[in-house]
């Protein structure tokens, strides 16, 4: 059976905006943010790829981009399951700062470690910093799991168990998945998917409110790299993405 | 443990700012609706009952409902499940007609014993209507079971199993279940949990938008009476339901 996976990275968020390392911190979408959510579930219907299942982060933006997406195609009523391990990259003690202010304090090499290298996370954040989420009920019940910061690497290692033990198994015998996730979750996926190495993934960016299609076995395999329904302007929102703090 | 059940029927919809019978067919909220559906998210979170689980029908007007309150209590990552079971009553062949035309074209005994008489359902919708759900694929897994009209009765024999099956096990240990749904599937499991007669379940009206708390035993008994949290809005809207059709 073909089983198609959808991949929708979150419209833009009010930090997005403001050009904030945002991480785990739960801010909503802009109005611009609600208009590409809307817009990518426009293009699902259109293109005839509806989704049977719904997974999305814990994070507000990825299911409010759910809900607009879904509102648009249709499809509100289709079954949801939520997971922190789709949340986007804890971002340590960088989260609630400024990108361009940080790239300007840090230099280049820093910054663009932080922001893309594999394996090494920025500094942890404090528990007791406004930007934490030590005290946020969701996080509950995964106490001893929850980060402080996190690499790319460390996004791989939670987000992988969650493709093969819930994803996949929704995804077999010919039914359309759709997930809503963030930028670095979604890159973490897309380097399982694709096969891609550790140094070529930092040379790989997602574009807001863009779905992304795989066609994948029943083991998950992709028959081929994944393409986007609306190429032309995904190209453009993956270049946005790469210039961000410039 | 005390566990508290929230019950909230959505708010006003594309066919009830039109005053037609809507039944199973799957319209929008109105802008109306929207504020209200916020509203009551704002009252959840101003009275402390912050829900740990959402079921809904599958149904637009109830899911938009869920999504607007839960993004006002700040609530939108807790798990979800849906059912046909929480559906709005079928209304049959009185689907799409106005309500006012109908009260006029068959009377007052008639009219009222489609809206309010607890066993006696409409006409039977044919397939072929457009306002059948024959080809709707959120109920695809369901075909044997998919009514084409329900009194109040056939509601209550295919809701209680899903409360027994579904909703009561997420409510035992002191969790707090929202449950988002309609006028006559609300109606209907406040029978079921209060006891109420078929005779007098006819007087029973619950307002758009209104949070409706139980807490409940582990055994799904509840305490006493549910208590709307803003009782005076809710007596108001309460009486407009009542006096619809006139």
């Amino acid at each position: 059976m073909t089983n198609m996976l959808i991949l929708l990275r979150h419209g833009q968020s009010e930090w997005n905006e403001k050009n904030l390392f945002t991480g785990w911190v739960d801010v909503r979408l802009t109005e611009r943010g609600r208009s590409e959510a809307a817009r990518a579930g426009a293009l699902l219907a259109e293109s005839g790829v509806l989704p049977d299942v719904l997974h999305t982060s814990v994070l507000s933006r990825a299911i409010q981009t759910a809900h607009l997406a879904l509102d648009s195609a249709d499809r509100l009523w289709i079954p949801v399951r939520r997971s922190w391990r789709l949340n986007e990259r804890h971002y340590g003690a960088l989260q609630g700062l400024d990108k361009a202010e940080t790239l300007q304090q840090y230099g280049e090499a820093q910054f663009m470690e932080w922001r893309r290298s594999f394996d090494t996370p920025p500094p942890a954040l404090d528990d007791a910093s406004e930007w934490s989420q030590a005290a946020d009920p969701r996080y509950a019940g995964i106490d001893g799991e929850r980060p402080r910061t996190e690499c790319l690497k460390d996004v791989v290692e939670r987000l992988v168990p969650y493709w093969e033990q819930e994803i996949l198994p929704d995804l077999t015998g010919g039914s359309t998945v759709l997930v809503t996730a963030h930028g670095n979750s979604l890159r973490a996926l897309v380097k399982h998917l694709e096969g891609i190495s550790d140094a070529d993934i930092a040379g790989l960016n997602i574009p807001t409110g863009m779905p992304l299609v795989y066609e994948v076995d029943d083991r998950g395999t992709p028959s081929g790299p994944g393409r986007y329904l609306d190429p032309e302007a995904a190209a453009a929102g993956a270049a946005a993405v790469a210039a961000q703090g410039r």
